[in-house]
């Protein structure tokens, strides 16, 4: 690792993995909260999760939401994935001086509706102003607090050969939603970032199927970094279908143009559901119910199970039936992306 | 209030408590949890209490500290000032593109040290990497998480007329230590930030007198502007004493050649503690057995309590004999303080 931080340490790929296990896993002890977007946490008659994310999106005004809705959504999924029951949120700012209080009101009222929306409280805030020149407009932290219910819980241990992949819906619209609004790229599209909430979708998938192996919301680094991050922490072998992933025309458009692809580029509102075979259907028909979940789809399986060469890896089959390996996102894509 | 932020905004004085109102506390609809540092919730079996707050203190390092340390500190004591048993913190860093590593480092295990003092756990954690020139070398959010005893709680509304006002030590020293780190206002001191975690102190205090009314930490905006918040939220009124008021000789010496005043200083390892006139003593000599709460002292009290003209106010009685009004610190003292 470089002696100097550098944008890819913060874009959710390979150098931002390596910083996070060295500098802040090894140095907090704690290997196995990290393998799970949320802390869970025993308490003598209850379990909470709790989750953090700071959020230095840029620009904070994008087709689909801004920075405040972006702060809601982005904690409320991280709880929602580790099987939580999302209740309250805190809310950090870090505001440049300078910045316009019309602005301000605006992504704070986009706070508020989106908690609603979600069912959560604000419950606790903090404001710091920092000279011109010493921040980038704003920057929001969201902390964020949920109930477990016992009964209704992720086992990704449980996860075995022959598990479904499901996707709620297309990917890669937040990643060239954002690209597309900053305009440093040259391209137009009609995109809109994908950024909801998804707590009440997946509460419903988590009381109607008893054994979800594991969810995750596919955001830095987009669904092959998650999906990675998942075959090396629970050692599952897994295989997606190119021909399978869900993309909209002007996303695969864009990625032609940008030479990106669409599995490495960030989402903000959507979940990777791993569940039995046998229950593929039942996540699929109540996902389908939702405005935000009627594209979801299977998109592979595991394939392998165990530690040892060749295993706790992610393939592509591609068009031609070829497989290809697919790696963490390596150097950085797109900074300040969340 | 203007319409753009200013460094006024953030400096917990006047402007920023009309910002907070303004665009948080009226939006968030939490008039109450407004008026402690933390959020306290009842969940089935217990209470939980929530702080979050985001560092922006300049330098990183300074005498006595560093942001890691501080950050910790910041917000346990926001918690045990509650009333509540710090559990749990989050961690989420907002870093420069070039910030060194090795700094990086330092910080976070200073971190991992004061939270074992202090005796919680980081649990979840998020880091976010910015642009040269987005951000100021380093920011840290921390959230914490406490349990609330009901046995041993704060009750505010419960102050009266003769209640007790104690301070843990001398005001003032972090503001000093800071102002004299940067080196821009050309004094050079001895003086170290007092940043240090108080829970194991405050705990004592909240097992030996069942009637604490109220506990504060007097950070942001220094002893007088806390107090003021105390006697607007709560319908009291103040008078503290000149005479009596605990500041390193190092300290007022500082203010008297930059025309500050010890009182509006931040301090980071200081809390007020107000009790009935009967519980002093046992605070005191509690306070006493602690380095960190040897120098602590009754520095005025409550002189009334109600709504009305001249009501909820804080008086300062001047070694002349005549008495002042405080206000709110007005205007920016110190940006980037904490």
């Amino acid at each position: 690792m470089n002696d100097r931080i550098s944008l890819a340490h913060g874009d959710g790929g390979e150098l931002a993995h390596q910083l996070i296990q060295e500098v802040f896993v090894d140095t907090f002890g704690h290997q196995e909260q990290a393998k799970l977007d949320a802390a869970i946490l025993s308490i003598a008659h209850s379990r909470i999760a709790i989750s953090t994310d700071s959020f230095v999106i840029k620009p904070l005004f994008f087709p689909g939401g801004d920075i405040g809705k972006l702060a809601v959504t982005g904690t409320v999924n991280d709880l929602a994935v580790s099987g939580a029951t999302p209740k309250f949120l805190t809310a950090s700012f870090i505001i440049e001086e300078g910045f316009p209080i019309v602005d301000l009101k605006k992504i704070v009222q986009s706070m508020v509706e989106e908690a609603k929306k979600a069912d959560v409280r604000i419950v606790a805030g903090d404001t710091k102003v920092v000279e011109k020149g010493s921040a980038d407009g704003l920057y929001i932290n969201t902390t964020g607090i949920g109930w477990i219910d016992e009964h209704h819980t992720v086992k990704p241990e449980s996860m075995q050969e022959g598990d479904s992949i499901v996707i709620s819906g297309t990917i890669g619209d937040h990643g060239i939603a954002i690209l597309s609004a900053r305009g440093d790229l040259g391209i137009q599209t009609e995109v809109q970032s994908d950024c909801v909430t998804l707590n009440h979708m997946i509460a419903e998938v988590l009381q109607a199927v008893n054994h979800v192996r594991i969810m995750r919301d596919p955001t830095r680094g987009g669904l092959a970094t998650t999906l990675v991050e998942i075959c090396e922490d629970f050692n599952v072998t897994m295989e997606i279908d190119e021909m399978l992933l869900p993309v909209r025309r002007e996303v695969q458009g864009a990625c032609d143009i940008l030479g990106y692809e669409p599995f490495y580029l960030a989402n903000e509102g959507k979940v990777i559901i791993i569940v039995g075979k046998e229950d593929e259907g039942k996540v699929l028909s109540i996902l389908h119910q939702y405005e935000i979940g009627k594209e979801a789809k299977v998109i592979g399986k595991v394939i392998g199970k165990g530690k040892g060469k060749g295993k706790g890896r992610l393939f592509l089959r591609t068009p031609l039936g070829s497989t290809r390996r697919l790696d963490r996102l390596s150097g950085m894509l797109l900074p300040r992306i969340c």
